[in-house]
């Protein structure tokens, strides 16, 4: 047996389809946070040349319209909690598309890697034979941390961070809550909003602070983006009261830099 | 004492200069993994606009040129584990530049707020009245992710995955490497390929799992781009044969997802 092996960085070639026959590839690709600068220029590239674009109910109309070549869009997926297409339907739309010989974008909002049912679609991909290849994109945790002014991590506060799922968190393990409780822990909670009650109870069970910096960016990096700066005691009041219909990245143990400085947006909420 | 605050979006503002001086400014750029191609469109438009560039010295010459207008390139930081710019003198050529009145793109490898220092920039920025502004980019994980076609996350592994530094592996905790020794736990390990046999140490002390599964993407995203697949028993053992010249991500728990279908590119470990 090998000790270990070093691949080819050629990834997801399969075995020509039949003579005759013209198979066509899906290209995953991150749609980055919502600012259509933020689209990588190879996320660009693809969407211009797609003649398929299958994406998420999230990404914005201005970067869908960028597949300037596309003759079929195909919006999936769930829009916040609301409607949503079953992943199995997805999945079928995807491989039904390529086997018409189509180059087919699937968007994904944000990074395709985080959170996106990345692994259900491509095993689909898998059992059809079908090529794909994979583009990054921004994840709303880079472009929530550029808007406040912080890094993930800092010397003498963290060298390490979380990235997790508030979507289903009864699900996540104690022991994580007992690490997160401590002092100097940042994490960013996807999908937190709904259960900011539930994550100040575990984390205030587990010893956290009350004061802990929590920072909720709605709408990362698109021009409707605001900043709502709380702490752990306040946490889910002042997310009822601030009222976040957006998308929001919740940034645990990170306040916004620039805090004391900053002018009001909105409202002062008492 | 207010609840919680909305701030407003606009960020790094500053009084404005005295009357006939004229201030530059200060853009943290990410240049992304490496391959030109993934920067943001924001990222390129950035560099396109800038006088002066301060870059990392891992960041390529293709992406570095692609400043067209600048007068003025400062390599800065350090190339691996070579020689380094000391953070203060980097601090200053930034300020310095900007007081001069420049566009300054202060280009960094990956994404600005993942391990890149940036608030020590940021501080000094601040202590001299500069604005800035930070564009993130596509950090290694991304990259590498999409290389081995896996994500972050998944449904029934894990719901949350670590981002961590294995430069100052001597301060990270115990308690946390008993959280990462846990089935299904997976973390992307910047720096981490000169601690590998630290890490492995820690990780079966722990009680990881000897035949849990690690890979090393060196050059993510870059035409030299190769994959390390191994286990935790192997693993110091393999990066040391491997013998992996470039940055490299280590990713905890996760195999490339062709590891058994893909040929072998440049050895076979014995």
């Amino acid at each position: 047996m090998p000790l270990t092996q070093i691949f080819s960085t050629l990834r997801g070639k399969r075995p020509a389809p039949a003579l005759g026959r013209t198979v066509g590839k899906v290209r995953f690709v991150g749609a980055g946070p919502g600012d259509p600068d933020l689209l990588t220029v190879k996320a660009l590239t693809a969407l211009q040349e797609a003649d398929v674009v299958i994406h998420d109910g999230l990404v914005p109309v201005s970067i869908v319209k960028l597949a300037t070549s596309a003759m079929k869009f195909i919006p999936v997926g769930k829009k916040g909690f609301g409607q949503h297409t079953p992943q199995d339907v997805i999945n079928a739309r995807i491989v039904e598309n390529a086997r018409q010989g189509h180059t087919v974008v699937r968007l994904k909002g944000g990074d395709p890697t985080v959170f996106a049912r990345l692994d259900e679609e491509i095993e689909a991909l898998e059992a059809a034979s079908i090529d794909y290849d994979i583009v990054p994109g921004i994840t709303a945790a880079s472009a929530s941390l550029a808007a406040i002014g912080q890094s993930l991590t800092k010397r003498g506060r963290n060298a390490s961070a979380r990235i997790l799922t508030g979507h289903d968190m009864k699900g996540f393990a104690d022991h994580d809550w007992r690490t997160l409780a401590g002092s100097g822990e940042v994490a960013a909670i996807y999908m937190g909003k709904r259960a900011a009650r539930f994550i100040q109870g575990r984390l205030l069970m587990h010893g956290a602070a009350p004061d802990t910096p929590v920072t909720l960016v709605e709408n990362a990096s698109r021009t409707d983006q605001s900043v709502l700066g709380t702490t752990l005691v306040n946490l889910p009041d002042a997310v009822e009261q601030a009222d976040l219909t957006g998308p929001a990245l919740m940034l645990w143990g990170l306040a916004p830099r620039d805090a004391a400085s900053l002018p009001l947006l909105k409202q002062e909420l008492a």
